[in-house]
Formats: C-alpha cells, structure tokens, sequence
C-alpha cells in the first residue's frame, strides 16, 4: 500500500512513518517543518535532540527496512497548494494519515495572531488536501487525525462520531454534537464538517480518529536507532499531561495538576497509535463514508495520572509531590464520563495499558536527559480566561 | 444604542443600518468592498446601478433621519486586525451586527480557491471581531448572520441552536448537529463554534441568527431617495431564490428550478431582516449567553415558489414558464422540514407574508430594468458534483 504521511516531523508522524515502512508498506513523509517554528516562537524545545527531518529519512533508508527507500516532501500543505496537488499527482497515495496541524491546545489561546493562524492553518491545510484528493486520488483512503476534546465532556455517553438522536417522535442519525475546549481543538471540529462535507458530495472516504492524549517515547522503530527518535514535549504548550508529570517527577518539580484534578481524559500509549492508524489504514472506510472511531484505550482522571506518577518515581527513589495549582483553562473540573472507543477494539487493537513499567521505562528515559530540562518552561502561563 | 453593521455596503447591511438610524440609534457602518470584488470576479452585476457606499452614506447623513451622522470605516476585518481594533476602540458599540462575509454557496463551490478564500475569510474576520469586542467592548452584544442552510434537512424537527438530548437515560442541551450543504455554510457552522466558545469562556454575549432566505428589495429607507437604493442580485452567485425567479419572469425566461423542487425552506422578506435584527438587539443576549434564533416567516418548496412567481407573473401580463434543470447542489429534492422559529415571533415579530401583492411588487420594479437583466449570469454553471 501507498501510504503518505502529512505532518512526518512531529511527535506522531514520523514514528507512524517507520511504522508503516517497517511493515512492507511504500511511505511517503510531507512537511512544512512549521513546528519547529511554533517552538522557537514559545521559547521551547523538545527533551532530546531532534535531527532534522532529512537527516533521519536518510539514516531509515539507510537501513533497509522497506521495500522502497522512504520518500520525502518538504512543503506547505495549507499555504502552498501547488505543493499538495504535486505531492498527490507525483506520489499517488492509497491512504493518506493527516497530522499536518498545529497540535498545541494552549498555542492556539497564547492570543488572537496564534488563535487565528491554528484555525487558518489547519482548516485550510486540510481543504488543500481534499482538493487534491478530489483531483489526483478521488479512491484514496483519509486518515485524518482529530482529538476527544472535540466532544467536551457531555452529560451523556460520548459515541463515535455520530449519534442516533430521537427527538418528538422521530428519529435521524447525526453527527455528534462538539463542545471543543480551545481555538485548536475548534479547529479541529472545522475540519471534521469540512471532511464530512466531502464525503457526502464527492463520495471520498474518510476515518476521522478522534483520538485521547498520547504518551511515551518509544516505539519498535525508534528503538532501531539513536538518531530516529522522535520529538517529546514536556513544556506547558506542545507537552500533553503524562508526558509532563513524568519530567516534573525527574526534574523534582511538584507535578502540576490543574485545578481540582478531576477532568477526566482517554489516554493511549504511542505505540497504540502507530496500531490504530494502521487498522484504520489496513480496513479502509467505504465510498462516500465519513467514520469516526475515537483513539483511546484508558480513561484517567488527572490526578489519578498524578498519582500513578507519584508512585513509579517514588519506585525509582524520586521525591515526588503533586500540587494543585490554578486551572488556566476553563474546563468542567468533575464530570461524567464515559466515552465509547468500541470500533478500534472490534478491529483488532490489543492495547498497552498504562502500567508502573510503562511509566517507570518513561521516567528512566527523562532520567538520561535530566540536566537539559527547562523548568521555566513547564508551568502553565496561557491562560484560557478573559485577562 | 449604538449600533455597528459589519458589512454595510451588502443587500442587508445597508438597509439595517439605515433602519436603525432612523430609529435614533447612533450607527456605524464598516466594509472591505469585497462584495464588489467578487461580483467582478464572478461577471455579474446587481440589477440596479449601487452608488458607493460613502456616496449613500453622504446622501443618509445629508437627510438627516438620525440623531448623528452615520460613521462610515472601510477596511477589511478578516485581514487586517488592527483596523477591527481601531474600530471597536474607536466608536465602542453597544451591539455589533455581524454581516460582513463572503455570502454566497455558489461562489464557495466554484473552485478551491473560492472554497478555501470564503472559509479563511469568515472564519478570520468573525474571530477577530470576537477578539476585539473581547478587548474593548465585553460587554457588547454580537449579533451574527448565519443560515437556515447550517442544519442541512434532517428527519427531525429543527430547533433553535440547541437541542435537549436524552440519550441512554442521561439527558444534556447541545449544540443542534449541523448538516451543511456547501463550503460557505460550513463557514458558518464554524463560526457558530467559534462564538458559542467565546461565550463559554469569556462571557461574551451573541445571538446567532439562523436566517433563511431573504427576498425583496424595498425598505422604508430604500424608498426615501433613489440612491438610498441595496444590491438586488438575481445571478446565479449572489440571487436568491426568490429575487432570481422574479427577474426570469420578466425576462420572458423559464424559471429554473433545480431537480425535482421539492427542496423546502425558510424564506422572510427584506423588511423582516431588519425587525428580526432589531429585535435582537432591544433584547440581548445575557452576559455568557450564546443564544441562536432562526430567522424565516414561512417555509416554502422551491416548486410553490416557482408557481407563486409565475401566478403573480401572469396577472401582470407576463408569460411564464417553469423549467426542471439538473440540480447543481447536491441536496435531497424530497425531505421531512420542520424548522422551529417561535423565538422572534414571540418577541413580537409582525412578518410580511409573501402575498401576490409583494412579487407583483417586486416584478413591477423589475420591470423598470428589464433591458439590463443580462440573461447569460442566470442560469446554474458551478456544480457541486465532483466532475
């Protein structure tokens, strides 16, 4: 299979990019290194060094492990659209896994310029790539990656995607209705009518991943060598919750859970990712299908995560204390709960669960690099409220 | 009150801010002029010669109808932040009518750069009013045009924004699903996200009206000088349906109905816009609120429409035909519709019914010009349809 990965720098996408790879498959990688942008502008950089792009597309091929050497693309999906129709019509994908966004929740509420370029750059990123799919692979396959905080956290059990919704006596099925908690995650759900749009008037196929926060560094390919690691966040803008209470936990930082500590969240290993894009992938939607399977393979409230924190560095003779500190978002701090994430599980996914291992293999990683981490760059300063 | 209308040199925006003007409301109206740039773009022209803005402007504030003369800012909302700042910093509203986007289906769907130009351009421009009211006028209240389009035709009864959902044996209010039909009403779906989260977050107060389409060119305002005159379109981008039946009549064409016509929607004359938005803004949201009102008087199939204009058509003589054309859109020509829209009748809503009376009216005006219609901008040529 023909498989282009938009977005192939990031945190995900260049470990999804092995992944397929490794696994026989003909992989393209595309990107207009725009996050290495993104963290210069917030003063922030990833725990361990991150060899360009290039560099490590190199050292993969280098190594053999694909059919074909891996190709790549650098560009701009949303301002460069020549760049997306050459990309298409020159490399003619069966699947396409789109991760080519801003991804920061609190960049997208630093203030109005970043607000305004998130939505601007993923909505339109990704109705460049519908167009060109239209034009180029009308039959291709988008895997388009979105985040369970498009839900919010509704009264009533969160389904995938759609809802059958009985009302006065009749009855329809529905797109979900989102109550997004940020300008990125809005974005997110612009993206999802816009893809969902396509599907219904061109007939493109599309699976829209709604996936929890992603933890972890390691995956079988990044194992393979020193130099093909991939870029981790413990920063208070791109570092998601787990992956920053594991830094905090070996920088002897109190763990910073936001507010009563009780937003509850799906969570899933990377290495769980890298197999749900690949079900996704391997069991394409149908023609006109818009499918939405929500990415997730636990649920943990924060302070739970905190706690399971607390205790594998405590394992490893860390000192570690949670503190509460003031919500800079605005978020509902108890709630129900209760997310369905069935369809990937009917696919086949045999998930990593989170356990005292995971965390402690986490934390003897972040031990290795303990004198390099910023801590002025992990405590929240975004705030969410009207200042 | 003081009120700003985004987007006052369009067919409702100018109309609206007369009417509050002559209603001793202090008033301001803003434009980019882009609506004039589109209309090149696409070769169409409003049937009746539309002075500039600052010439009607001139002419209003020469009548001397309002308490102060009418303000008058161009500039560009969606690109240019700084003038959105100087404005709201400059005349401080009590109410901001929000009009000023790219109002056409068509023109959304002609190609991807229309597709992705609408979309950036009202998701921008919305975003930036947002976060200048959020700097300078909190407590103001945002009015903002959106459309019945935004819901698509579900088989359930439409509300108003917000549905109550009793899903499993939990029940919760969300946002109303939409189902919209083209890329410019998935602009406003966006929007609708955008600002239902800044009232969430920042208190900010909105009324989102859903409106359905407007027929009609005479206002009170309108009739008092000759130049005081709004853009009436009948092309295939900007006229709607309605106002393009009744120039086809005159020009001896057959009305074009698409498909089968059994397509139902909401329509409302010109005059009820402005008692709709009026309304609205005697009665504002509370602080936080996002309030939604859909905005029609009556509900008609394009085929009853078609037949109304060729009755009315008839009895002043004219000879009219109707002509089932290939549908263009991509929408269901047979549907369940049953939009509520107690909300503004129950503020005291007083509707013009669309009676024979009305389109002889309109036809007869029509008639004055009927040696401009350029018959070749009427019939549909941009297709939904992948080709």
């Amino acid at each position: 299979m023909k498989i282009l990965i938009l977005g192939g720098d990031g945190y995900l996408g260049w470990p999804t990019a092995m992944h397929f790879a490794a696994r026989g498959h003909e992989v393209a990688v595309a990107d207009n290194l725009g996050k290495r942008f993104w963290e210069a502008e917030m003063g922030v950089t990833p725990l361990f060094h991150i060899p360009p792009l290039q560099r490590r597309v190199r050292i993969w091929n280098e190594m053999k492990r694909g059919p074909k050497p891996m190709k790549l693309y650098i560009g701009d999906i949303a301002q460069n659209h020549r760049f997306v129709y050459h990309l298409f019509e020159d490399f003619r994908p069966d699947a396409v896994v789109h991760y080519a966004e801003q991804p920061s929740a609190p960049y997208s509420m630093v203030s109005r310029l970043q607000a305004v370029s998130t939505q601007v750059n993923n909505v339109s990123g990704t109705l460049n790539v519908l167009f060109a799919m239209k034009r180029y692979t009308p039959a291709a396959h988008l895997i388009k990656l979105g985040t369970m905080g498009e839900y919010g956290t509704p009264n009533i059990d969160i389904e995938e995607g759609w809802i059958e919704i009985e009302h006065k006596g009749r009855k329809d099925r529905m797109l979900f209705p989102k109550q997004p908690g940020s300008f990125y995650h809005l974005s997110k759900v612009h993206d999802s009518h816009n893809i969902e749009f396509a599907c219904r008037i061109w007939g493109m196929r599309s699976t829209d991943l709604n996936q929890g926060v992603v933890y972890g560094m390691e995956t079988d390919e990044t194992a393979m060598h020193p130099e093909l690691l991939t870029s981790f966040h413990y920063d208070e803008i791109f570092g998601t919750a787990l992956n920053r209470f594991a830094v905090q936990a070996v920088a002897g930082m109190p763990l910073t859970v936001y507010g009563a500590g009780g937003q509850t969240r799906g969570f899933l290993n990377i290495r769980d990712t890298l197999q749900c894009v690949e079900l996704a992938a391997m069991n394409q939607a149908k023609e006109g299908e818009f499918r939405v399977f929500n990415q997730f393979t636990e649920a943990f409230s924060v302070m739970d995560l905190a706690h399971k924190v607390k205790e594998a560095g405590e394992a490893l003779g860390l000192n570690v204390a949670i503190a509460n500190v003031e919500n800079p978002r605005i978020e509902k701090e108890a709630h129900y709960y209760n997310p369905k994430n069935t369809a990937l599980f009917s696919l086949g996914l045999k998930h990593h669960p989170l356990t005292q291992d995971v965390i402690m293999g986490m934390l003897k990683k972040i031990m290795s690099s303990r004198d390099v981490i910023d801590r002025a760059t992990i405590n929240p300063t975004v705030k969410w409220r009207k200042s």
